[in-house]
């Protein structure tokens, strides 16, 4: 058997990972700085686990056509140092196999539908919540895509007069919802917050906006919620009810839970991007 | 060659048609009542004209899963007298031939691609705004589709404090930007609006904060925009700057512009899906 590697590429920390599914698995963290720095650092603990191949779950935006001449880079990202960065090219060059890459959630929603929640699920959203917000659809057994991955993060929902954190929207949800615009609104980190603290219901009236958009223009059966604000249980039942008063009755509600690899969701599907 | 029949339902008015394309076509309007008139009369029609298959493009929600046991049933829509009606078993009872049954979206969106502005389009968004709001789309040659048909009329996006008027949700997208809506906000019905006033600039920030939505979802390369409301051309040059503004350069803007079959894109949808 072959042995796959996998890089979850986010804007906090890359997970790197070696191996052939959930029960076999070794990682490693390394924070998000510079692409020179990370990279580096990732391809030298790959280069000691000699994998065949591997898959990178990228955050973007990502150029993810392989018809393109910019396959395989990071393009419009905010994070300074990583736009227009070769990544797919660079993890190629210095390692010498072949490089599966997407979208970060793209890979997640491949990973939780071969191995976790979203197992035997013919349609299934899944949304990561942290430094960002993004979001990857498997629909009737296929990555949802168009000229381009998702950008779900980026969708405008009603607001109120915050101005939003996105350096590109302002308030669209990544603007309003991400980690670090609860930090920016209420002065602390989310973590830090109380499961109690109002910060949850706006946050779940927000993700709920989200999720009824998501609902409405594709029909999950499923949505998975991951990334770090949702390490904030709480969050769910807020949701749930939430999303249930917005639909009203009118199309079926999508069953709303997290991700069943948890916070290894974004590596393992890496993983299941690198087997194909 | 065989005889193909369609029916656009829509919320005012249905548009019959035999034929084989929109060279070869004959076409009778039926203002929409109730099941028994408005179908009745259809079915009437289509008699005199001995189709070999009926394709039905039909307004919503519709159940067209055809492993489900309410295949063909219009839903849970808001128009009194069609909730729960077997549109698709009737005529098929009626006339005694297959029909083939969908969104009138879905299917408006097949006939685009097939003989509109959508040939040789791989990803292409088509929205409906008059009666209601609906949308349907295709992806890399397939329709989008999950556990049900887009109800894309019924997003959330940013709104001032008009109400809305959408019996299910209110200010929802369909509550704030249709024909009716636009009637109940500014007093008088959309067509008699004149191009320089208030209303238009409104709809084309509601009109493009929805296609930055799908956009950002789904990643079209171009959005049809059709239905009575989008008969005002002054929208079109409006939304596609306020697009521009809302996307801010983040990611590609859709080409975005009028189906090409015109006020035949509904029903000539309808003849695209009887053919297969």
């Amino acid at each position: 058997m072959p042995a796959y590697g996998a890089i979850e590429a986010g804007g906090t920390k890359f997970i790197c990972g070696v191996g052939t599914g959930p029960e076999d698995l070794q990682t490693i963290e390394i924070p998000t700085t510079t692409p020179e720095e990370t990279v580096t650092a990732a391809v030298a603990w790959m280069r000691g686990h000699a994998p065949d191949v591997i898959g990178i779950g990228s955050f973007g935006p990502a150029d993810i056509n392989p018809e393109s001449p910019a396959w395989g880079y990071i393009t419009s990202t905010p994070k300074s140092g990583w736009r227009n960065f070769n990544f797919a090219g660079a993890v190629h060059q210095a390692l010498g196999v072949p490089v599966r890459f997407n979208s970060d959630v793209n890979a997640a929603v491949l990973g939780e539908s071969k191995w976790g929640a979203a197992r035997g699920v013919s349609n299934c959203l899944y949304l990561t919540i942290g430094t960002g917000i993004g979001g990857g659809a498997i629909l009737s057994g296929r990555l949802l895509h168009g000229l381009s991955h998702p950008e779900m993060g980026h969708i405008r929902i009603p607001h109120d007069s915050f101005p939003g954190v996105c350096p590109f929207h302002g308030n669209c949800l990544e603007g309003l919802a991400s980690g670090p615009a609860m930090e920016a609104r209420w002065g602390k980190p989310a973590q830090e917050l109380p499961a109690d603290h109002p910060a949850w219901a706006l946050e779940a009236q927000y993700l709920a906006a989200a999720i009824v958009n998501f609902t409405c223009t594709f029909s999950p059966e499923l949505v998975l919620l991951g990334g770090g604000v949702m390490h904030q249980s709480a969050l769910f039942p807020l949701i749930r009810s939430e999303v249930e008063l917005l639909l009203a009755g009118y199309i079926a509600i999508p069953d709303i839970k997290p991700p069943g690899l948890g916070r290894r969701a974004g590596v393992l599907g890496a993983l299941a991007l690198s087997m194909g």
